[in-house]
């Protein structure tokens, strides 16, 4: 165990520097590289696996509510760009611009996409007649560019992966049902295959996406009790429907404006997953986008029957789980600390000594728990724990943020924990975006989300004492 | 079946205009649309779910032969993209520059990756030091921009969806099984999954990718005669390895450069799927890529029990094939001709006299043939004629590339046929690029590719009499 010990010493602790602790993570999991590109990264076979599982599972369930995926052109005309006022304003501080294709000057110049609803409306205009045209459930996989000045891997990066839906419905009502239909698709997605529970709500004006009537949210709290904002979705109403011309004729034979809605979730939920369940040996996957579930150790693997009995376990195991062996002539200590940086739920032991007791030793990367199993119950075992497992970090991640959430009524109150504490604060709020502005200044905290199904724990805003209109989770973002 | 006449009509036959034929159905089967954005097209559903189905395929094939999925950044760095000269050369007349981010301008400008070999020898110099850690599998699904000057539907557009394979080996002999094995994964995805016979062969210097040392390349026939370059794999030696200094410790402590290859399929291929299958009524799809494999259409569905019969078969074939069913109020001819148009390999009718015999019609898509199916037999023959359709497709491909290639001896005699006949023309050749460029000029013919498995036909170069090297196959090319 020596030699795990070592490498397991390079890492910072999370509670020596937890953002240094998170960049280490993110290189010796060999997640992501930093290219020579100023503010973009290069996402590694291990983090670009973890993404890969994370499209499958979001792209069947967005196919099971009856989206399509499509793709639309990486750029966008400058005049395109400006068309819908709150949108263009919001998004042109950030963009990259193309100014020459083929070694001639464009004639108008074309932005790299940083998000998609101009040329989705754009194509929607020219598809959409009639009420049987409607709704349009369209999805896009790719990547956007936002000209960050300070970036950071998965979580603020000059490009990312991402899926951006764009629909158009008939009326204003399938839009928000459509808004809220897919809030709660991430929502599912993320405390269910992630395990990491969110709390569901709409953002607040001054936080809203540039162009939106309404943005909602799913907001998750991180081993440092900071906000992960881990997917919006927007309903636009009418606004880009006006601005594009986009129109129907109803079953009434009258014309109509379509009503839209986005939503997206990024790469950055992989930062999500390594601050919600990582620890100071690494990372802690949950199983349902782990690259690797189990990973197989053989163990003094030069005696005999060793590595044939771990390649037999192997292959049984392919058939119910994604399972690895490791043969090299590492020590078995490097490779158990190897395989906990990486953050596989399972590591199975397997030595001559098993062998002959016909079991091998299953060690949990959640909880570090030892288990010696009869080699006949592993196709029934491995299953159990692994979804005892994700149970296990959903609940060590909710008992967290149970622990770390606090409640204010007064701006004495909100001052005091938000300089003493870490975590969310529940307080009570006026509606007026000067009060928010003034926390921001005195707290130095924002608006994470109006929750739903959470009413208001005092009838006065925590900041002006005016009445209440909505109930406020206040915090440290990423 | 007056609408479904209607419809047919409304496409240019192959005879006519096939460049307008094609673009007739890449429009009428709803696989793209053209956008605002000069040179660049919207993937629409049903053409993206056909790539989807083509990547699923692919990826499948890259993962069992030991590749990993990577993401490298959309933007390259001028200084990086001259580091290898020929390759520069080959390129830089061709890509969009981004010139400013955020509203600042660039200290240096980036171009939108045309392809990736620049990004991937950077990032490989930093994480191969020894014998080790190769070989480095690497593949990338991104899209890439070259600014084309005259644009078509998956046939040549500004961006493009592809794959990129790039992949590190310790020495010439690994990179260059490495190209071959690629090469063969690609033809055997082209013969068996979509149904088109290609040649494996060499290209000439004059047509090999811009600092390759040799690309091979898989070239298929289209209705027309021409050749469609659909995929190419490229051996680069170890000059990039020199230029961005990729050099790892051997097992006996030299110090070596690696061997490099590269390899990519793009949407291009859909192009060759229109082009190598379809017919004046529309799109013919390959079963193992069509996004819907039988369409179910009923008929007089306003009979009691006929669309209930409709959805039991539909529940029973989901779980067998990918199936739809439309049971919209339009005519079942309009119906008929809309799936002939999206090429949907077998439509199930099923109507009330139908039931009362405990049958359905079955119509195949490639050959018109009508087959009554007892509903008992539906899971056992419908993969059977899957599978049959595939056949008969690659087989009608197969004798039109026989009955359509041609031999020559002599400049007039390739002349002759290049003037008079559509096609491919296998003729020996010296192997100056001289008799290339006069062929171009003469016969307005272009080297495809020097053949695997045939010899050469004749010891005199066709062009200039001179002793022939190899044989190749000229012709016209998208």
């Amino acid at each position: 165990m020596a030699d795990g010990k070592k490498q397991v010493k390079e890492i910072t602790s999370m509670e020596t520097d937890f953002a240094k602790w998170y960049t280490d993570i993110v290189k010796k999991a060999d997640l992501v590289e930093y290219s020579n590109v100023k503010g973009f990264m290069i996402v590694r076979p291990y983090g670009y696996a973890i993404w890969e599982n994370i499209q499958r599972i979001l792209d069947n369930m967005f196919k099971e509510t009856g989206h399509e995926n499509i793709y639309m052109p990486l750029l966008i005309p400058e005049s395109l760009l400006n068309k819908e006022k709150a949108h263009v304003e919001g998004f042109a501080p950030e963009v990259a611009w193309v100014t020459h294709g083929g070694n001639e000057p464009l004639q108008e110049k074309l932005c790299i996409r940083p998000t998609s609803e101009v040329l989705f409306c754009e194509h929607y205009s020219n598809i959409i007649q009639s009420y049987r045209d409607l709704p349009k459930l369209y999805n896009q996989w790719c990547s956007v560019v936002r000209w960050e000045k300070t970036t950071r891997p998965f979580l603020r990066s000059r490009e990312f992966l991402w899926q951006e839906g764009h629909t158009m419905h008939a009326s204003a009502l399938d839009a928000q049902n459509e808004t809220l239909r897919m809030l709660n698709v991430y929502a599912d997605f993320v405390e269910n295959s992630l395990a990491i529970p969110v709390i569901k709500g709409r953002k607040t004006d001054k936080e809203k996406f540039a162009g939106a009537n309404a943005t909602y949210t799913i907001e998750a709290m991180m081993h440092d009790g900071k906000a992960l904002q881990s997917a919006t979705t927007h309903n636009f109403g009418d606004s880009f429907a006006k601005a594009f011309d986009i129109s129907f004729t109803d079953k009434n034979g009258e014309i109509k404006f379509c009503h839209q809605t986005s939503w997206g979730m990024s790469t950055r939920i992989i930062g999500a997953i390594i601050m919600a369940h990582g620890d100071d040996n690494g990372l802690v996957l949950p199983p349902e986008v782990a690259p690797l579930q189990v990973m197989i150790i053989p163990v003094a693997q030069h005696k005999e029957g060793v590595l044939q009995k771990a390649n037999e376990l192997l292959a049984r195991l392919k058939k119910i789980c994604r399972v690895g062996i490791d043969e090299t002539d590492q020590s078995p200590g490097w490779k158990f600390s190897q395989y906990e940086m990486k953050g596989v739920p399972i590591r199975l032991e397997i030595g001559p000594k098993d062998i002959e007791k016909n079991q091998c030793v299953l060690v949990r990367r959640d909880n570090k728990e030892k288990l010696f199993i009869s080699l006949d119950e592993l196709e029934q075992k491995i299953p159990v724990l692994l979804d005892e497992i994700t149970k296990n970090l959903y609940n060590k991640a909710f008992q967290r943020r149970q622990q770390m959430t606090y409640t204010a009524k007064t701006l004495e109150e909100i001052k005091e924990i938000a300089s003493t504490k870490e975590g969310f604060i529940k307080a009570s709020w006026c509606g007026n975006e000067q009060c928010e502005i003034k926390l921001k200044e005195v707290a130095d905290v924002s608006s994470r989300c109006m929750p739903f199904d959470e009413k208001i724990i005092e009838n006065n805003c925590v900041c002006c004492g005016k009445e209440a209109k909505s109930l406020v989770y206040w915090g440290k973002a990423y």
